[in-house]
């Protein structure tokens, strides 16, 4: 395994913190014109919140799961017949896993929370839920810090990079994964330029990822998804893909937001490496293959939006898968937190994460 | 040459016509919403219109290039000094054919109707040219019905095809081009459905073909850009992707939309025929292959238009080529009508040019 001195970078924002009592969330849906918080009182907020993408990016629901099953417990800590309490608690961890089905971070977090529980929903196991959320949230700004210097060792001078999505401080607890990766080589002075793709049709790129690279002074030059191709033709200083991942099979498969597949078939064409950066709660070891990973499909409205007043009248036919599967065999390494793993595949990716 | 007995099949809307002096354009920019449509009288409304979208696909702008010249020339007859006329007749051809710069049809019409001039601009020579002009007009339409049965004649029974931008009645003068072979092929019952790609960042997918495919009666589902090679992989039927072109080089490279590059990668990614569809005016011969195409870069606000009130108050670094170019060695078979060249290359182009 190779050691890296992790990143000193620091977030300059916070997607998900606790503050007394409340799971405090940056409105994502609002972003880039309005910076606002939602505080969640209630873990069915939460869920909410995870639903509406109010949160989103697969660390940050990880990080946000957990604390909803905090907010959970103190509500169950109110009911007096202890069956009753169980029951209640066990509805509460399977609506908060399941919120949304791709992000194998949320169902780990809910799980790895769960455990402390023990025998019994008391007050001590509410509070050693409360711990362990804020120890995966602080583990999390750790594994963005040693992702981003083991990815940036990966990226060559004088290179301009196409990220996709976002995946920087509010996607995670942290800096990010792949957009972590992206400011660690920025401070590094390896980049000069990030061209982040818009991402439809939920625009994280446009809305997100830009304005993360406008906060931390990283120039860049949004563009449509279905630039990336062209650009990698045209400026022979992109010499790297990065995104991250929702989840990531047994043998190196990676489910990650719609269109990762398209633009690392694409990278493969112009023999431009593609790299995939997450921590190791996005591995599903269980999963064989990307073959098995549940695809999220959301309302086509979410397409049409777009168009604002010049929607059309007639019904609009449309589908919406919200992520898809990039085979191990596009991908040049996935980086997490424990090093790199290149080529992906079975094989390399149980002799990294142990 | 192959011969084909041409779609019987008529436009259900008019994109450019003339009537009573005017060119009438349909307004697209209002579509799928309104159908308004806009009289020009003068040849500069024609040329706005083309500049601004009102009226666009490459072989339209060549067909409204034309009836703008036809404007110009009963302008210039006012002007009763005679080289003075000439002069601003002059001007006029330039501004109409340098409108826009990558679709070769315009300056091709252009040059076309420019040529019934003769001697001198007087009343005969402006009958000529807007007799050209309709003559134009009418191949245009004659042209699309035989692509249409070319093209289904490569398509291949129970298929279902992916389609980029608009290249249907609204982007010629008949049924279209890519999605006329789309049309003609349902008709003969060989295709069940179409996936137009919504086509970021002006949505002549979303907002013009699926408009299209609702009036004719074509099953079709909108995907975003950034999906089409996720469907290619999840969806077995699929068996054709089919494209229009802006301008073709001598060596059978086609400048088209920006994104049918990347559609073009993900086709022969999954070993599925790409196919062109365009009529002989957009072949430019002098151009030897697609580095010499020049493309036109139009406004990044066409990007951020799309989050509406939500957009950014920090200035948003982005660029917009609205075209790419895909070699030939990505293209199956270019469909024109005069034939199917397949594979292109430069002696199968002028094989079938003549």
């Amino acid at each position: 395994m190779n050691t890296f001195t992790p990143s000193p970078l620091q977030p300059v924002v916070h997607a998900v913190n606790w503050r007394e009592g409340s799971c405090v969330l940056l409105d994502q849906r609002k972003l880039p014109r309005e910076e606002t918080y939602l505080e969640c009182r209630a873990y069915e907020q939460v869920v909410d919140a995870i639903k509406t993408l109010t949160v989103r990016g697969a660390p940050a629901i990880g990080i946000a799961g957990a604390y909803a099953v905090a907010l959970a417990a103190e509500e169950c800590l109110r009911i007096d017949n202890l069956s009753a309490r169980s029951r209640a608690f066990e509805n509460a961890l399977n609506e908060i896993s399941s919120a949304r089905p791709t992000a194998v971070n949320l169902k780990w977090a809910v799980d790895r929370v769960a455990k402390r529980v023990g025998d019994n929903l008391d007050v001590r196991a509410a509070e050693r839920i409360l711990e362990e959320a804020h120890c995966i949230h602080r583990e999390d700004i750790l594994c963005n810090q040693q992702i981003a210097a083991f990815g940036a060792s990966l990226i060559p001078a004088d290179s301009e990079i196409i990220t996709y999505c976002n995946t920087g401080d509010l996607a995670t607890g942290g800096i990010g994964t792949a957009l972590g990766v992206v400011k660690e080589a920025y401070r590094l002075r390896k980049v000069s330029r990030v061209y982040p793709c818009e991402t439809r049709p939920v625009m994280q790129g446009m809305r997100l990822t830009t304005w993360e690279c406008q906060r931390n002074g990283i120039p860049f030059s949004l563009i449509c998804d279905n630039m990336a191709a062209a650009m990698m033709r045209r400026i022979k200083t992109i010499r790297a893909a990065i995104v991250g991942a929702d989840r990531i099979a047994a043998n190196g498969d990676v489910a990650n937001k719609v269109g990762t597949y398209a633009l690392a078939i694409a990278a493969k064409y112009h023999e431009i490496p593609f790299y995939v950066a997450a921590p190791s709660s996005t591995f599903d070891l269980q999963t064989e293959t990307g073959a098995f990973i549940p695809i999220e499909d959301r309302s086509p409205e979410e397409l049409v939006q777009a168009l604002g007043e010049n929607r059309p009248s007639f019904p609009m036919g449309s589908i919406n898968p919200s992520f898809d599967v990039t085979p191990a065999e596009l991908i040049t390494a996935i980086i997490c937190e424990k090093g790199i793993i290149s080529p992906p595949s079975k094989e390399n990716v149980s002799k990294i994460l142990g």
